[in-house]
């Protein structure tokens, strides 16, 4: 294939004509497609459909204490449930405070909580003139929606194949004691698929921030959602890493079962350090009388322990890995070799990253969307949505059935390869 | 029966000797009771074991619009479920935001977001010297909790019979800006039972405050807990008197089936006008994905109506009533006329409230304890656990089984008794 840069501006001219030709065709068909959604899909949800069995109206609601979970009480979740969740991301069940049913909503109040109460002692952030956090991008919009809503700085970080820039991270969070939060997806990120190499967990373990109230808020959303059997990422524990480097108090970390079972109706997670969760555990008691136990039963007696999560997971591998193998293939045969752009193949996760050339992503979405197929909003994987490069693009390829992913798919190859020759014929 | 206040110091003495002999005996019983706790008992809560079989591994999770509940998504609630909360406190739909499972969790979260986020564009409250709630008394420590988590100066207003002294609530919102709030629970009032008139809700909904941003904080728990079949105390619907009065913005109404169902695994409800409403979903955006939507279904599909949660709720009062019935007929019996206090005798709720001598209240808490009987902490029920006449008890009569609370009963009346006569002779 020869690649766009390499073309006279005759032949972009004429590769301009039939690809114009081309998305006329598309946008005749009045499609309407959404790839923009990381949701599963209903043939995923289907896979849960058993855990509406396991308790019914001849169930004993008795956690193994004995304690009735059906009526108020226990903060921190029940027993079963911790050590579930503490399985999942390989900490242990002490360290675990199981809430309701969105992660979001942990990272939220955790923020907030800082907000308002402070960090173990520390004065409350609203009290302080300028609060930062860096952000590695490309990464998830919701956490910067949480920390834009709270007025925090956000300083974009790079992220590289093995991790954030370290270097980078090091510099700011030991300097700069306005430096409180680091948002991390360590394992799949969001969107990129990218996992943290062992050395970059070890230099985040051992980081020596300028605040006593810097925390590194590990959204550890992806722990178990691998594609492949055989090629499965592996993280180090966060936790015991910073114990062993004397920051025991350094991290919060989040997760979920939302992608694992029932997106709106699982139970998620919140593990750190026992007198952080002391902290925490002080203020849930003024907020709440407890989360739905019920439902924190109801998914251990579904998933059972970490090899029935497991084993749930290949399952969704199964139907969700053709999604990702479509796009990656569709890319390798259309776009490899075109000066086009540049894609990440992940081994899990549930997003596929488009880099678009330079100033193209904008008019790539807007592309897409005129021809009837959203995709997630350029800009979106940035803190304020501006992506300096204007070249991040968040496939995610779950939600839609097969075939009308690939009918999407034809269109945004035709959307990039339209824009990348419009955006060379302008220089 | 002679009043205690009419007998002569030897009397007193007298009664004194053979009271505490009685406690003493009931202390060499080694108990183990609790009347502290409005939680529902086990019989109550098998009540709604059926619900665990309204959804099944073949059920159709969608709402009647179609939407997939399983997925992510419908940040208010879905409308099935906002009819039944409307329903239940007598608003309309639109009004109601369906939440998670703790209404408490809802109240803590609008307080919150007027710390940091201000109410509809009104100055954060932490950017202002000084934040001010009314709040009647006796009322729910949790509420108390909340406001002083935040650092909320609390001013106790006298809740009389037909509900708070709305002189000086009127006085007091009309005339500093600082106040912000009033607690409320307008029905069956937690701990007094007392129900508001519908002059005194009128007076509410015409309230004419100096801050724009107060809002009434209309906490209607025991919206449907009614205790008698002929004798059901019903209120105005605040939030169509705050319409009429011109004052549409100014109540935030909660309620919950936490008593109706399972306590921990209920849903719960935020009803306001729809500009207050916007203004929280924009929030919210930020803070979750959305609330469980699969729970809200199986609400629903269990209790129906209103029709259906009023029969529901008469199974509960035929558990309930008895235990009500045995304390106030042995208040009646062994401790009327005796000028050792007062009580309340609600037509719903969860609670008792027993007006003991002043300086009183603490004696007899303690008594209890050290009986074996655990009761509400003496001044739980006012702002920084501070009851001025030292007066006023809670009673919980719903956990335990009766001979249980017919025990408690026992011991709670001895030791009303020896603290009455014990602050005699102490004159």
């Amino acid at each position: 294939m020869q690649s766009y840069d390499q073309m006279s501006i005759e032949e972009l001219q004429k590769e301009k004509e039939q690809l114009e030709k081309q998305y006329q065709e598309y946008c005749n068909l009045n499609l309407n497609l959404d790839m923009s959604r990381g949701k599963p899909s209903k043939a995923q949800l289907d896979l849960s459909q058993p855990m509406l069995d396991v308790l019914h109206s001849d169930s004993v609601l008795e956690s193994r204490k004995g304690t009735d979970l059906r009526n108020y009480g226990v903060l921190d979740g029940i027993d079963e449930a911790k050590e579930m969740i503490a399985g999942m991301i390989g900490t242990r069940p002490d360290n675990v405070i199981v809430y309701g049913n969105a992660s979001l909503n942990i990272m939220y109040d955790t923020i907030n909580r800082s907000m308002v109460h402070g960090v173990l002692g520390h004065t409350p952030w609203y009290k302080l003139d300028k609060v930062k956090f860096l952000c590695p991008v490309p990464g998830y919009d919701r956490h910067f929606a949480i920390t834009e809503f709270f007025g925090i700085d956000m300083i974009n970080v790079p992220l590289y194949e093995d991790g954030p820039d370290m270097d980078m991270v090091e510099k700011l969070v030991s300097e700069d004691e306005s430096v409180k939060g680091i948002w991390c997806v360590p394992k799949y990120s969001n969107p990129t698929g990218t996992s943290y190499s062992d050395e970059t967990v070890r230099r985040f373990a051992n980081l020596k921030p300028a605040a006593e109230d810097f925390r590194i808020y590990w959204d550890n959303a992806y722990c178990v959602h691998h594609l492949y059997p055989d090629r499965k990422d592996e993280i180090l524990d966060i936790i015991s890493e910073c114990e062993k480097a004397g920051n025991p108090d350094m991290v919060y970390e989040f997760c979920s079962t939302s992608k694992i079972t029932f997106s709106g109706s699982g139970i998620s997670g919140l593990a750190t350090s026992l007198r952080n969760k002391e902290d925490i555990v002080k203020q849930l008691s003024v907020q709440t009388i407890g989360f739905d136990k019920i439902n924190q039963l109801r998914h251990v007696k579904f998933l059972k322990d970490q090899a029935g999560i497991a084993a749930h997971m290949e399952k969704h591998a199964a139907l969700i890995r053709p999604k990702f193998e479509l796009l990656l293939n569709r890319f390798e045969k259309e776009l490899k070799g075109l000066g086009a752009g540049d894609w990440t193949s992940p081994n899990g996760g549930y997003f596929i990253t488009y880099f678009a050339n330079e100033g193209c992503a904008k008019n790539i979405v807007e592309k897409a969307k005129n021809a009837g197929v959203v995709l997630t909003g350029a800009g979106a994987p940035f803190p304020y949505k501006m992506d300096p490069k204007d070249s991040v693009i968040r496939l995610a390829p779950t939600l839609p059935p097969i075939e009308e992913l690939d009918l999407a798919c034809s269109v945004f190859i035709v959307c990039v390869k339209l824009a990348s020759v419009e955006r060379l014929l302008e220089k």
